[in-house]
């Protein structure tokens, strides 16, 4: 492999990581501004998280620096999801 | 690296991709069963569609079959809620 198509996986997996990432904003910022969490199922966002994590741990096996940095994002954002729920939820 | 390495990552992947796949179901479920879009916004729904893509692409690039699959799905999946979309909001 050169270094050439190297620098171009590592491009397209950081744009990719990016919309990806971009796309789970408005959730996070509709649930902390309306306190509702009504919508959202713990045991899917457990679930969630622990694939997330899993993909973090697979990033680092596979030395793939998008692949840790999108996924380390995710877990950060539904993490956060996650403590909203615990606090609103007992409204 | 050694096969026994290769199979781990290779069932980390496949793990981490079951969870993440699993988790977004329930959404698709409720739209379709609630016949509801209301709270899907159609730009970021675009956002991530283009970035899942992104994914399906890198891991085509990367030859990493489950970054390939796991994408796949959840493009699937959120087409299926795309198009769910267009026929809902129309009401």
């Amino acid at each position: 492999m050169t270094n050439h198509i190297a620098m171009n996986e590592n491009l397209l997996g950081i744009i990719a990581g990016v919309l990806t990432s971009v796309s789970m904003i408005p959730q996070l910022v509709k649930v902390i501004r309306e306190k509702n969490v009504e919508d959202i199922s713990l045991l899917m966002l457990l679930v969630l998280i622990s694939g997330l994590s899993l993909w973090v741990w697979y990033g680092f096996m596979k030395d793939e620096l998008p692949i840790v940095l999108s996924n380390s994002f995710a877990v950060l954002v539904n993490i956060s999801l996650l403590i909203c729920y615990i606090i609103y939820n007992k409204k």
